[in-house]
Protein backbone atom coordinates (compact mmCIF):
# COMPACT_ATOMS: atom_id res chain seq x y z
CA UNK A 1 0.00 0.00 0.00
CA UNK A 2 2.76 3.00 0.75
CA UNK A 3 4.51 2.02 -2.87
CA UNK A 4 1.21 2.75 -4.25
CA UNK A 5 1.60 6.73 -3.59
CA UNK A 6 4.13 9.09 -3.47
CA UNK A 7 3.42 11.39 -0.72
CA UNK A 8 2.14 8.57 2.06
CA UNK A 9 5.58 6.25 0.85
CA UNK A 10 7.48 9.51 1.66
CA UNK A 11 5.86 9.64 5.38
CA UNK A 12 6.97 5.82 5.55
CA UNK A 13 10.39 6.67 4.84
CA UNK A 14 13.00 4.92 7.15
CA UNK A 15 14.92 7.54 9.64
CA UNK A 16 18.12 6.43 8.43
CA UNK A 17 17.03 6.81 4.96
CA UNK A 18 16.20 10.38 5.22
CA UNK A 19 19.20 10.67 7.48
CA UNK A 20 21.14 9.56 4.23
CA UNK A 21 19.27 11.71 2.22
CA UNK A 22 19.72 14.66 4.02
CA UNK A 23 23.59 14.05 3.99
CA UNK A 24 23.93 13.26 0.06
CA UNK A 25 21.68 16.62 -0.24
CA UNK A 26 24.31 18.37 1.79
CA UNK A 27 27.10 17.04 -0.36
CA UNK A 28 24.97 18.42 -3.56
CA UNK A 29 24.30 21.85 -1.83
CA UNK A 30 27.78 22.28 -1.45
CA UNK A 31 28.79 21.09 -4.35
CA UNK A 32 26.18 23.53 -5.85
CA UNK A 33 27.57 26.31 -4.16
CA UNK A 34 31.09 25.62 -5.34
CA UNK A 35 29.93 25.89 -8.93
CA UNK A 36 28.57 28.67 -8.69
CA UNK A 37 31.43 30.30 -7.72
CA UNK A 38 33.54 28.57 -10.14
CA UNK A 39 31.09 30.09 -12.51
CA UNK A 40 31.67 33.76 -11.38
CA UNK A 41 35.03 33.55 -11.57
CA UNK A 42 35.14 32.15 -15.04
CA UNK A 43 32.92 34.84 -16.01
CA UNK A 44 34.78 37.41 -14.66
CA UNK A 45 37.77 35.87 -17.21
CA UNK A 46 35.31 36.12 -20.06
CA UNK A 47 34.17 39.32 -19.65
CA UNK A 48 37.63 40.64 -19.55
CA UNK A 49 38.19 38.72 -22.73
CA UNK A 50 35.49 40.42 -24.27
CA UNK A 51 36.55 43.74 -23.80
CA UNK A 52 39.90 42.69 -24.87
CA UNK A 53 37.74 41.58 -28.24
CA UNK A 54 35.89 44.38 -28.59
CA UNK A 55 38.95 46.46 -28.44
CA UNK A 56 40.64 44.64 -30.87
CA UNK A 57 38.00 44.44 -33.21
CA UNK A 58 38.32 40.60 -32.89
CA UNK A 59 35.02 38.35 -33.76
CA UNK A 60 32.83 37.73 -30.39
CA UNK A 61 32.86 34.09 -31.11
CA UNK A 62 35.74 31.48 -31.69
CA UNK A 63 34.65 28.13 -33.56
CA UNK A 64 38.03 26.60 -33.41
CA UNK A 65 38.82 27.71 -29.39
CA UNK A 66 35.30 26.67 -29.27
CA UNK A 67 35.87 23.49 -30.79
CA UNK A 68 39.11 22.46 -28.76
CA UNK A 69 37.36 23.36 -25.55
CA UNK A 70 34.90 21.07 -26.46
CA UNK A 71 37.12 17.95 -27.23
CA UNK A 72 39.04 18.73 -23.88
CA UNK A 73 36.18 18.89 -21.56
CA UNK A 74 34.72 15.58 -23.35
CA UNK A 75 38.32 13.92 -22.66
CA UNK A 76 38.18 14.93 -18.78
CA UNK A 77 34.42 13.87 -18.23
CA UNK A 78 35.37 10.63 -19.48
CA UNK A 79 38.54 10.28 -17.35
CA UNK A 80 35.92 11.62 -14.50
CA UNK A 81 32.92 8.96 -15.24
CA UNK A 82 30.81 11.82 -16.08
CA UNK A 83 28.40 11.82 -19.25
CA UNK A 84 30.81 13.41 -22.22
CA UNK A 85 27.61 14.33 -23.99
CA UNK A 86 26.23 16.02 -20.90
CA UNK A 87 29.82 18.05 -20.52
CA UNK A 88 29.55 19.01 -24.00
CA UNK A 89 26.04 20.27 -23.83
CA UNK A 90 27.00 22.11 -20.45
CA UNK A 91 30.22 23.83 -22.32
CA UNK A 92 27.77 25.14 -24.73
CA UNK A 93 25.20 26.32 -22.50
CA UNK A 94 27.86 28.38 -20.73
CA UNK A 95 29.52 29.34 -24.18
CA UNK A 96 26.01 30.70 -25.65
CA UNK A 97 26.14 32.80 -22.54
CA UNK A 98 29.78 34.07 -22.71
CA UNK A 99 28.86 34.94 -26.54
CA UNK A 100 25.72 36.91 -25.56
CA UNK A 101 27.88 38.89 -22.77
CA UNK A 102 30.87 39.15 -25.48
CA UNK A 103 27.76 40.88 -28.35
CA UNK A 104 26.88 42.76 -25.18
CA UNK A 105 30.19 44.61 -24.58
CA UNK A 106 31.14 44.57 -28.58
CA UNK A 107 28.07 46.52 -29.09
CA UNK A 108 28.55 49.03 -26.12
CA UNK A 109 32.12 49.82 -27.79
CA UNK A 110 31.03 49.62 -31.56
CA UNK A 111 29.92 53.60 -31.89
CA UNK A 112 31.33 56.73 -29.34
CA UNK A 113 27.52 57.97 -28.96
CA UNK A 114 26.45 54.43 -27.64
CA UNK A 115 24.48 51.22 -28.92
CA UNK A 116 21.85 52.22 -31.85
CA UNK A 117 19.76 49.47 -29.72
CA UNK A 118 19.65 51.54 -26.72
CA UNK A 119 16.72 53.31 -28.36
CA UNK A 120 14.37 50.10 -28.17
CA UNK A 121 15.58 48.99 -24.62
CA UNK A 122 18.14 46.44 -26.07
CA UNK A 123 21.36 45.31 -24.59
CA UNK B 1 41.45 48.28 -42.85
CA UNK B 2 42.62 45.47 -40.25
CA UNK B 3 39.30 45.60 -38.73
CA UNK B 4 36.86 45.24 -41.85
CA UNK B 5 37.90 41.37 -41.72
CA UNK B 6 38.09 39.20 -38.67
CA UNK B 7 40.92 36.95 -39.30
CA UNK B 8 42.90 39.92 -40.68
CA UNK B 9 42.89 41.93 -37.32
CA UNK B 10 43.33 38.46 -35.69
CA UNK B 11 46.86 38.36 -37.33
CA UNK B 12 47.48 42.26 -37.00
CA UNK B 13 46.69 41.83 -32.95
CA UNK B 14 48.83 42.55 -30.60
CA UNK B 15 51.87 39.81 -29.19
CA UNK B 16 50.48 41.26 -25.65
CA UNK B 17 46.76 41.11 -26.20
CA UNK B 18 47.07 37.99 -28.04
CA UNK B 19 49.02 37.08 -24.43
CA UNK B 20 46.50 38.68 -22.29
CA UNK B 21 44.08 36.27 -24.11
CA UNK B 22 46.01 33.23 -23.70
CA UNK B 23 47.02 33.75 -19.97
CA UNK B 24 42.63 34.46 -19.26
CA UNK B 25 41.69 31.20 -21.57
CA UNK B 26 44.23 29.32 -19.59
CA UNK B 27 42.17 30.34 -15.91
CA UNK B 28 38.72 29.43 -18.08
CA UNK B 29 40.42 25.99 -19.05
CA UNK B 30 41.23 25.31 -15.25
CA UNK B 31 38.08 26.37 -13.87
CA UNK B 32 36.07 24.32 -16.28
CA UNK B 33 38.55 21.50 -15.83
CA UNK B 34 37.04 21.91 -11.82
CA UNK B 35 33.97 22.49 -12.66
CA UNK B 36 33.75 18.87 -14.56
CA UNK B 37 35.26 17.24 -11.77
CA UNK B 38 32.44 18.92 -9.13
CA UNK B 39 30.19 18.27 -11.69
CA UNK B 40 31.18 14.27 -11.83
CA UNK B 41 30.84 14.21 -7.58
CA UNK B 42 27.66 16.15 -7.42
CA UNK B 43 26.30 13.12 -10.42
CA UNK B 44 27.78 10.22 -7.76
CA UNK B 45 25.35 11.72 -5.47
CA UNK B 46 22.91 11.93 -7.18
CA UNK B 47 23.00 8.51 -8.27
CA UNK B 48 23.03 7.50 -4.71
CA UNK B 49 19.72 9.49 -4.21
CA UNK B 50 18.06 7.91 -7.05
CA UNK B 51 19.15 4.58 -5.77
CA UNK B 52 17.50 5.22 -2.26
CA UNK B 53 14.53 7.08 -4.16
CA UNK B 54 14.24 3.82 -6.13
CA UNK B 55 14.50 1.17 -3.35
CA UNK B 56 11.82 3.32 -0.72
CA UNK B 57 9.68 4.50 -3.88
CA UNK B 58 10.31 7.86 -3.45
CA UNK B 59 9.18 10.04 -7.08
CA UNK B 60 12.46 11.21 -8.91
CA UNK B 61 11.22 14.86 -8.69
CA UNK B 62 10.59 16.41 -5.99
CA UNK B 63 9.53 20.05 -6.84
CA UNK B 64 9.71 21.35 -2.92
CA UNK B 65 13.33 20.18 -2.55
CA UNK B 66 14.40 22.06 -6.35
CA UNK B 67 12.32 25.00 -5.75
CA UNK B 68 14.58 25.20 -2.09
CA UNK B 69 17.86 25.07 -4.10
CA UNK B 70 17.16 27.41 -6.58
CA UNK B 71 16.01 30.20 -4.57
CA UNK B 72 19.21 29.37 -2.89
CA UNK B 73 21.07 29.22 -5.73
CA UNK B 74 19.66 32.53 -7.04
CA UNK B 75 21.15 34.19 -3.63
CA UNK B 76 24.86 32.85 -3.38
CA UNK B 77 24.92 34.03 -7.65
CA UNK B 78 23.78 37.61 -6.33
CA UNK B 79 26.68 37.27 -3.65
CA UNK B 80 28.63 36.17 -6.00
CA UNK B 81 28.09 39.14 -8.88
CA UNK B 82 27.09 35.94 -11.43
CA UNK B 83 23.80 36.33 -13.03
CA UNK B 84 20.66 34.87 -11.10
CA UNK B 85 18.76 33.89 -13.80
CA UNK B 86 21.82 32.48 -15.81
CA UNK B 87 22.11 30.27 -12.19
CA UNK B 88 18.89 29.50 -12.04
CA UNK B 89 18.98 28.07 -15.78
CA UNK B 90 21.81 26.30 -14.93
CA UNK B 91 20.74 24.35 -12.12
CA UNK B 92 17.32 23.51 -14.16
CA UNK B 93 20.02 22.17 -16.75
CA UNK B 94 21.40 20.09 -14.32
CA UNK B 95 18.36 19.42 -12.50
CA UNK B 96 16.65 17.50 -16.06
CA UNK B 97 19.57 15.38 -16.25
CA UNK B 98 19.43 14.50 -12.56
CA UNK B 99 15.81 13.17 -13.35
CA UNK B 100 16.39 11.35 -16.51
CA UNK B 101 18.96 9.41 -14.33
CA UNK B 102 16.59 8.69 -11.26
CA UNK B 103 13.88 7.97 -13.89
CA UNK B 104 16.20 5.18 -15.97
CA UNK B 105 17.18 4.11 -12.00
CA UNK B 106 13.53 3.76 -11.47
CA UNK B 107 13.03 1.88 -14.87
CA UNK B 108 15.80 -0.50 -14.22
CA UNK B 109 13.98 -1.36 -10.56
CA UNK B 110 10.52 -1.64 -11.31
CA UNK B 111 10.37 -5.47 -12.25
CA UNK B 112 12.28 -8.31 -10.87
CA UNK B 113 12.70 -9.19 -14.83
CA UNK B 114 14.15 -6.05 -15.89
CA UNK B 115 12.71 -2.79 -17.73
CA UNK B 116 10.09 -3.76 -20.49
CA UNK B 117 12.27 -1.14 -22.16
CA UNK B 118 15.19 -3.41 -22.96
CA UNK B 119 13.57 -4.76 -26.01
CA UNK B 120 13.93 -1.75 -28.02
CA UNK B 121 17.02 -0.64 -26.97
CA UNK B 122 16.29 1.90 -24.40
CA UNK B 123 17.54 2.65 -20.47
Amino acid sequence: MTNSNAPDARDAVDPAVRAELGRLRDSIDNIDAAVVHMLAERFKCTQQVGHLKAHHALPPADPAREARQIERLRELAESAKLDPAFAEKLLNFIISEVIRHHEQIAADNSSPWGSPRTESGGV
